[in-house]
Formats: C-alpha cells, structure tokens, sequence
C-alpha cells in the first residue's frame, strides 16, 4: 500500500532525487542501488524528466567504422548504440564492415521539415470556406505570429484538410538543428490562437493527428515527416560472398518475398527487415525521442542486381532528429552525439544522415544472414 | 580517419570495454567519461550488446501510485519510466492521480501469443497445395520439433497465406514470461527446416514480415501480436472538472475529431494521442525492446460519457513485454521491474496490464491537457 | 422544379416504369427513350431495384478463349465483359491469348466463407468478458438460431474483438453458392438478437465494419472474405517475346517498380496493374455486386524468371461472387452467366476461378503493354 | 472446346455484333438473345469496347428529388441509379427526402485535378538528384510538351518520391470536364519520353502505382483524386424520428461505433456505411468508370448534434467523374446524364456535386435504417 503524501516532492536536486528513491525503497521493498548511480548534476535534467529517482543505464556499444559519402557526414564514423539487443550491434557492425569495404554508402536528404496540424471546430461547409480564405489570404500575419514563438523555426506551407465540422491544418515548418516539436507546437499554438481570433473556428487540438507524431501513419510514409533521407550502397559479389556468406541473387529474392511481399500482405506500412532497431539505439544513444523509431520503421528496403553487384537503398522519410534540445544536453547523450561530430548547431542534418546510414548497414547485414540461413543461429549464440 | 584495427577487440571485461572506448576517445578526440559510469559488470550484459563501451544513462522517474483492478496488476503501483521528454511524467502522473481518485482502473488481457511468419519458396500452385497438406497433416511433428528447442514455448495455431511462389505461414505460440521474440525465432526455424526436408520447400526467410515485427502492420492492430489488452476508467465529471480543468464533453469531442477523424484522414494505424510516449518510457526503463513501441503505438482510445462521468479506454492488441530474458536483467531495468513486482517468472502479465494502464493514464491527461488547451504552455513551462 | 407526387407510383409493371419514366421526361425536359429497350418482363426485377424507369445498356463483349486448368473450371472459356473502356477487352483477351498459348493458367481457391461483424455497445471490460463468454458457452444455440434463417449457410466461427464498451464479434459463414451477404447479414441479426436477449449487450449495428464490406480494409487482403484465390501462369520468354513485344525481365522490373514498390509508396492496399478493371467488368456483365469490386481490387501480382519463363500469379483473397441470388437472375446478366455455366447452383466457386483467371490475363497484357513502352499508345488508338 | 477461328472478327457493325454473338451461341450452346437488345448503333461503341456481342441491361431507376445547393448543382434533382441491389434505391431516396425536407444539402468542391505518376530507373542518388533538378528547371518544357497532346489539360505540379534506384513523379493535371485518366495518361507519357531524352532515366512505366489507380490507396485518401468534395445536411430531431424511425443520438452512436471505430480496427481506408453503393449506380448509370468506385468507397461519414439537429457530413477526397468522353456518349448513358443536366461540356463538377450528395442521402438512410435496427429486414422484404 503506497500513500502518495512525501512522494510529492518535485524537486530537481540530487538530495531530492534521493529522498524520492528512498521512499519507493521503503513502500515497494526494493533495493534501488542499480539506479542510484548517475554521472551528472541532477539539475540537468529539470526540463528532461519529472519526478527523476536515478537513471536506466542502457549498455552503449559503437559499430562501424562506416564510410559515409553524404552532403553532411563525409568520412568515416564509429556510431554510438545502446541497446540490450544480443547481436544486433554484431550485426550492424557487419554491415558497415561491408559497405566500407566496398566504398562506402552514398546518402542523400530529400526534403527536411518538420510538421504539427491543428484541428478546428467550424460550423460547416461554409464556415469551413471562410477560414480556409482567411487562411490564404493573411499569410504574413501568421508568418509574423511564428516568428514571435521562435526564431529557428520557419513556416513553409499550410495544408488544409477539410472535412464536414472539422478542418485540418497541416502546418509545415523548417527548424533549424532541433528536431522542432516543441517549437512547432507552440508556433502552432501561436497561429491557431489567431485563427480563432479572425474566423471563429474554435482549435479544438493543436495536434489533430494529420501531423501525425508518434503513430504510424501512411501521411508521413508517403510524403516525410522531419527528414525524407535516402542511403544506397553498392556491394561487389565477391564481398556479398565472402563477408556475407551469401549472395547477391538470395538477398534480392529474400527481399523481395520478405520485405516487399510479405509486408504488401501485412497490411504494413513498414516494408523493411528492422530498420526500427537501428533507429532506437541510435536514438536513445543520442537523446533523440524514442517514440520516433515508428516513424523511422516505415522505411523501404530495396535490393538489385547492378552489373554483378548487390545495389541495396532505403529510403526513410521520417528521419525525426535534432542535435540541440530535448535529451541531447545530457552528459552521456551528449557525448554519443560528439563520437559522431553531431553535438548542437549545425549538426542535424549529418545526425540525420548517419541515421539514414546506419539503418542502410543494419538492412544488409540481416538480409545478408537470413539469406544465408542463420538468423536464429546467431541470436542462440550471441542473444539471450 | 579511423582505422579499425583495434576496435577489434571482442571481450566484455571492464578492461576490454575500457580499452574501446579510449581507442575511440583517441581517434573521436572526444571525452568519453560521461558513458563510462556504469555500477554493473559488464559482464552480465554480454548477452545485450557487442563492442560495448559504456552506458547511456537516461533518467529515470516514476508516475503514479496507479491503482490498478487487473487480474495479475492488483493495487496500487509507481510506475518507472525512462525519459528525456520533459512534462511526460508529470502529465502521466496527472492521469494516475485522477484515474486513482476515481476509483482506479480497470484491465484485461484478452489475448497472449507471441509470432514468427517463415516465408517459404515454393513451385507454383500445385506445390503450394502440397506444403499446405504436409503441414496440416503433421502437426504433432511440428509441436515436437518446438519442444526440442524450448520448454517454455508452445505452438498455438498455423496460419497459411499461399500467394503464387510464396507460402506465408503465420506461427502462433505462446511463451511464458519471456517476451519470447527469440524463442519463436529458433521453434520457427526448426519448423521451417522440417518442412523443406519433407515437401521441397524452400525457406527464404524464418521471418517473412508477416509476423509483422517491428513495423507497423494491420495485421497486428486487428489481430494483435503479444498481449491483447484492453484498459479502462470511469471518471466523473468533478474530478475531471477540477484535475484536468476541463469537461467531459470537451474531451469527448477531442477524442473524436483528433484520435478518431484525424487519424483516418492520415491513414493512419494509430488511434491515440500519445501511446508511444508510455510505452517507450516504461519499455526502456525495464529492458523491453524500444522497437517494439511501434506495435504498442497501434493503440485506438476511444472515450464516451456514461452517466455523466468519462468513461476511457484503450485498446492495445500488440503489447510485447516479457520479466525474464532480454534487458530485464540488468541491474537498473531489473530493479524497475522489481519496484513494480514485476521481476522474473510469472510476471509478464501483470507487466502488460501495468502497460496498458500506464498508457490509459498518459492518454487520459494530454486529452485533458490539449481540451483545456494548454499543450503548448506545458510544453513552454516543463520541456526544453 | 420537380413536385415529388406522381413519382410516389411503386409498381413494378411495364405500364409503371412508363409512367415513372414520362413523369421525368416531362420535368426535366429530356428524352429517355435511350433507356426504355429492355427486353424483359420488369417484374423480374423486383427485387432488384426500385422506381424502376429502364435500363442502362452497358456494351458486352467478350475475351478468350482462355483455357483454364482449375478445380471447377476446366478448359476453355469465352468470358462476358460488360465495359466502357475501349482497349480493356482487347487487352484482356490478347492475355488470354498469351496464356492459352502457353498451356493455360492454373487457378485455386484457399478459402471460402462470407462474413458479417455486428457491434455491441457493453458496459465495459467486466461486461465484455462475459458476453464473450456467453457466446462462447453458447455456440449451439448460435447455430441454431442461424439455421431457422437459412439452409444454405453454416456459421463457422465466430472471433470478438473487444475495445472498450464496444464488442465487435466477426462472423464468418459458408454461403453455398449465394454470394451471400444478404444471408448472412439475416443471419447475424439473429445472433446478435439472440446475444442481447441473453446478455444484455446492445447490438448497435448488424454490419459493425469489420466485416469489412464494400470498403477497402486491411483485414479482407489480409485474411480474405468470399473466396480467397491464387491463379498462375507460366509464359515461355518467346511467346513473350512475340505476343508481348516485351521480355521477361522488362515485365519483371515493372512489375516490381509499380506493382510493389509503388504501391507500398503509396500507401496502397492493392498491388497490382487494374485488377479492378477486369471485376468490374465481369461483375457487371453477370449481376455480381459492383461494390465489389473494391475487394477484388485487393489483388497482389507477382511476376518471377522461372527457368526462362515467365511466372505470374495473382492473389485475390476477397472475391465475392454467387450464381444465384442478386442481378444473376436478370436476363442478360443469367446470359451472360450461362455463356462460362455459371448460372445457378453448383457454381460459385467456378465463377470465382474465372474472376482470378480474368484479373490474371488482364495484368498480364498491361504489364507486357506498359513494359512494351504503349500503354499511352492503345489508349489513343483504341480509346476515347 | 473452343476455337478461336471464326471469333477473330474486329468488327464494329450490327452483322459483325450479331456474328460474333451467333458464334458463342454455337460454341456455348446458350441462348444469347437477352443479351442482344440494344437500342443504338453498335459504332456508336467503337471507342467503348472490343469484341461487342451485345448490353448487359442494367436496370435502371432513380432516386430523388433531392434538393441540393452547390455551386454547381442547384436545386432538385432526381438522380439515375443503375443497379441490381434490392433496397438501395428506396433507400437512398428515403435519405434524400430526408434531407430535402430539412432543406435541402451543401455540397463543396475543394479541390479537382487528375494524377498520373511515372516511375523512372534511376542510376542511383546522384543520378535522381540530376533527374530532379532537371525537371525543375524545365517545367516550362513540360507544359509545351503536355499543350501538344491535350488542349484541355493543364499541368499543375510535379511531386517527386525518391526512392533508391526508382524515382517516381506525381504529375497533377486539371482536365476540364473529362475525367481525364487517358488525357493525363498520353501527356505524362510525352513527359515521361522527354525526361527519358535529356536525362537517360528510363521510365518503367507512365503509371508507377503513386497516381494510384484503381487501387485502394491512402495517398487518395489523404489527398485526393478527381475531386475533393465534401456534402453535408443538418436533419432536425422530429424529422429523423418521424421519417428515420430513430434519434439523433442513436444515429451518432451508431456511426462512431461502426464508420469510426469499426473502420479503424479494420485497417480500412474507409470510414463510412456504404459509399460504394450510390457511387457504383450513378457510376454505371451515367458511364463513368466503375472501378472509380473504389477510389469513391474512401468516404468518411461524420454525424454529430448541432442544436438538436442531426449534422451529417461525407468527405470524399478521390471522385473521379466526367461528362464527356468514356462512356458518357452512349445512349442511355448520356440520357441519363440530361436527366440531372450533366451532359456535355461544362458539367463535370456538377456531376461531382451530385454523386457526393447521392452518398450523402445513401448513408443518412442506411445509419437511419440500422440505428432503427431494420438492415435485414429491408433486405429480407426488398432484397432477393
């Protein structure tokens, strides 16, 4: 039986984070020593956590070096990864091996922005026609009340959606190094409030899940969602066969029946073999938003044989990172990012790549071992 | 430029994990002392990962006390939760409080299996036929092979999905306390080759993608993959009057015009406003597997007003936890485990209901929070 | 301005419909005599459609011979087509060409039963479960209430899908050769009668969605409704070559770039070239529900290199058709009908191996036109 | 056993139809005479279909009238439904009398251009990103090339969906008053063949499945096809009590537990009751194409109360109609197009703003009909 009365304490200090866990020693029995050891001012963390007892420590490995001919990450890179995964850094690594050794991966940021869609109460057809004119014809005012919330963020394009009593917005945003939800929430706030004020309309959220943020959404596997990134990599037979134990024409088949076919009968949005798992090490290594792996999980995986080499791409749409803000501040977060020179401004675009790269590595090493037959081999020896 | 010889290193010693990451220190030239302090043996994570070099510590805190009617959750519990996402456990504790001044809430596993999806090979239609018969014929050789490689794993049911040269075959068991990903792997695996022996089959892939794993798939928001679980409250209409500072209707309309409206104008597979969020949090801070937040993601909440109070619910059909194997034993996941009772044999259960309760209470406060329309404002005060 | 009064006539003889059809001549001032040939008695269309005014004569004609090896159909068939769409026919019939020439196709049906999804409003998980448990205690009783409604069709089983005070239960029915889903929605008005009566749950519809009828759903291209069926064929490269203009690999990419990497692009549910062209025009010719033809739509094709060969199979898991019952017993519609034995009894399951053989010599020609570079071209010709 | 000898004639004249039919009489010993009344001249249909042997006679009725305010359809009209469904016209016209005796609905066309989407081979990244710039910098190259094949097309915007080695491009065409499918299909053709010339991309095909096409697909039901329309009525109480049998509240119930929830545990793009019935009559009746029904079935039917008035709106982002060219020229078709003054040129969004409005008054009916509790037994007294 727990009284939730000296558990109230919502301060930030380490001597507040001590009492909290002493008292959950004391109602729940527990020994809570394992999560008592943090390498770093408690106060850090104030716009990170609330109610913080200790940390999670997450086992970090690295895989690579992986060679990166992108437009931001050119060279090679040792990728920081926490996971509790058995083989799956192995795994990786492998891939990265491989495509090293046979050149390195190309990758490429299509599109970058970042999006919130407010939803509206109207009263119907006509309503809906008025604010959506109103919409159109006052964009220097909302670009004006943007720019009042943040000076990173920039407003791009405004997509309305209606539909009988509800109208849509989709609002799109660029926003520098962060990844931007923040910001693009309060700036939509900011431009919500003001379509209220003009037309009536009444937001009824200032996210009506046509962002969508956080759930899988065919909105975001079509047209992108943060950074649309595409990585390819060329692999000579010859490595196929000797790194990989496989070979080009088992990989394209595998491909094919698994993550093409087999996800078009799923139902799935996701036509990859587990580009989320490199996405969640990556991301909670670096002190991105985990929940951001769904986004990152709608990922295409294709394969081909070019001129007697293994061509293989993916294409991530919804590459959701940033390099300033959120858990990026922390110590063990921030030094993950600085392994890969992606530590604050200037950097999210090459997180991104790096991201979009990694998951390319990932593809190839599990295409590579399936094809060749020990998938499960490798979890009984490496895994739990 | 970083060359690989010495990153070659394999072992998992403290000296071998220290030894990495100075090599890496060196050729980053970065400080690396924020990922070295971990109060474990590394050891004991040489199941979870390779090439370690540290730990990410991500903070930890709890939400809650959640009183819980489930029939493995019973009482009042604070909840772990493993986060950089300032103003989420502050709102999860918020729906906590309010769902346990009301009465607390109440839970139900409907379901519980884990799936691999083999995807085999085969001629043409004839052929396909011909599997499809084996398989139905030999079912007790197919439950013998799966007790050959695991004692806690059983076959439930064989689902085939013929299409042209490709035999999907959906593989249900169920698998005691372990999350039981690989435990399915290697029983499918045998399976598979039992098969190709005695029909010619080819197995491209123990994992065809209609498991699905790890990416979103209708075929797991309909029929569900782990835990089915479905979580309720019954607020009235004070309490959310005077702790979420709005009303039941406004939430009700809310619920319909984002979790419902939006998410199908998005085509999207997601009917919730923030599921991921819990799931990610608790999933990391007790060592389940991050990527697996995307199935949880595949949550509808759904709200209605039953006699003047909020009635709430979410359903989850694809909630996959386990207490034993995998994260779970490392010190601080076992730990937060342990604070929830949720350590070892005979927990999973309660785990999933602790789950699908965590996520009802953060759904429950950022409704509240987005129809009193203060998101933004959080987002201001509490997040970077 | 129309007054409603003199079109309130509800009869269905030959001297209504001309009444009906006068009345509107006059008020709109136009001449339907375009629609007044109908060459058979009109109350044979009683129960086909009311205010009954004439016909639209949609233009029939024929593709084939096709010769096709499957468990109901065996050799060789003229198939009716009833279209709009210059070069559809001309289309479809140089694949049947192809694939006669090449030895026939060979078709099968997996699965076969028709479903209808009542939902429930209950109090909530408490009641959920023993309404779920009534049911299942209670099968008998379901069957027998099932078969005081029809001889023809048999409940096979029954699956609930709980979330939160909404019970949504799936039905599924062998039908006999009724497409069925007048039957079984009969059918499950009774169940879901006799459930209230004993459980206090309220049916608050018969038809819940997830049936899924007459709209594009995940759960039917997953699992099917109707008769699930595969057809294949086998085409020798020269007769592609010669017949196609084209090479197997050219149809092979293509079939990959658009048929499976687009689709997944696009978010889409159905994975083939038109499938839905050559349901329409079957349905359409023989009396079938043209709503249908959205399930059908749900077609994934699949082209490989078998040993030089051309492989192509479709997977349609949805095709709901019957040969007694609905427009079948109209005179051009049973002609048509009578022209591949499909009229009456004893002849589903035939119809359905001639709607997949159909769909699969209609991707055929437009892969092989499309990969041949004159798609465009036939249109222009051809077409409008 | 069939031979094809003497079916090979091409012929278009009433002797090459009556041949042709007079043949399968032979071949398949049935009696084609139902099928051989047809009241136009069989040249008429050159350009509508291949190998004619006579009309499928559907029957035909109408529904109505149906008082509708637009800014295309004005006033009352009664509207042509071919069909073979019993009940469906009663129905529907039981809606429309709903809502015109509440006044009549609003309807709206939000947007309105037709898609096509070539799918290219690409080197790889760097060949793709040249591809891409390229188009931009020529768009005025592409509108030259789009005016020699179409004087009523117009090129609106390109999108372009890197992926790998494919890139797929949406072209968004407005086409006049033809639904426009063959119009866009021969300009995006010649922009494909310019893009191959100056680029060396090779287009796979003029469709690459992103159009999409006669597939289910969330990119159209997100964005829209055709036209982007959106109708709505506002029912006072003692009209749906005394003309629907039920209340407001039953009727709301019933379309959040069946269109939202239903549809959403269902994985459908879908969100309503029936939308594919009053597309595919008025489809058939007016010549359209009926494999637009699918795009059409991606209706979202919202109902809500709005000062004791029942609020029911359809959105319907992809409807893919014209009222010249395809089928429109036919006899009975283009009568039936004059009964709602939709012939001709200048009409396509008047024939837009009916269809929407038809589904509009088909599903307040049948919500009305099943929150009544009467679905199968209409069925039962009306059906077969």
């Amino acid at each position: 039986m727990i009284e939730s009365n000296r558990l109230k304490n919502r301060g930030y200090s380490e001597t507040d984070v001590k009492e909290r866990r002493h008292i959950i020693e004391q109602k729940t029995k527990c020994d809570l020593s394992p999560i008592a050891d943090y390498s770093f001012n408690s106060e850090k963390a104030s716009k990170n956590i609330e109610n913080m007892i200790g940390v999670t420590q997450v086992p970090l490995g690295f895989a690579g070096p992986i060679l990166i001919n992108g437009d931001f990450a050119k060279g090679r890179y040792l990728v920081p990864l926490a996971t509790t995964e058995g083989a799956l850094i192995a795994s990786i690594s492998r891939g990265m091996s491989v495509i090293t050794s046979a050149g390195g991966s190309k990758v490429k940021i299509f599109n970058n922005m970042m999006t919130r869609a407010p939803v509206f109460r109207v009263d119907g057809i006509d309503h809906c026609v008025k604010v959506i004119e109103w919409i159109n014809q006052n964009r220097r005012l909302l670009d004006n009340v943007v720019s009042e919330t943040t000076t990173h963020g920039k407003l791009l394009e405004i997509e309305p959606f209606p539909n009988g009593r509800n109208l849509h917005i989709r609002l799109k945003f660029s926003t520098g190094d962060a990844m931007g939800m923040n910001m693009v929430t309060i700036a939509s706030e900011s431009i919500g409030k003001l379509i209220e004020k003009n037309t009536e309309a009444k937001m009824v959220s200032v996210s009506g899940n046509m962002c969508t943020d956080k759930k899988p959404a065919a909105i975001n596997s079509i047209y992108g969602r943060g950074k649309y990134v595409v990585a390819e990599a060329r692999i000579p037979e010859d490595i196929v066969r000797v790194k990989l134990h496989s070979t080009t024409s088992a990989i394209i088949e595998l491909n094919e029946r698994k993550n093409l076919i087999g996800s078009a009968m799923a139902g799935s949005l996701g036509f990859n073999a587990h580009a989320a798992n490199m996405a969640a090490a990556l991301y909670i290594a670096t002190g991105q938003d985990p929940a951001h792996v769904i986004e990152a999980s709608m990922c295409i995986t294709t394969c081909e044989n070019v001129n007697e080499n293994l061509y293989i791409a993916v294409r991530i749409p919804s590459i959701e990172v940033g390099t300033v803000g959120g858990g990026t501040n922390l110590p063990s977060q921030s030094a993950a990012l600085k392994m890969i020179d992606c530590f604050g401004e200037g950097k999210a675009c090459k997180l991104g790549e790096i991201t979009a790269t990694t998951i390319l590595a990932g593809e190839l090493s599990t295409l590579g071992a399936q094809a060749a037959g020990h998938l499960g081999t490798a979890h009984r020896i490496l895994g739990r």
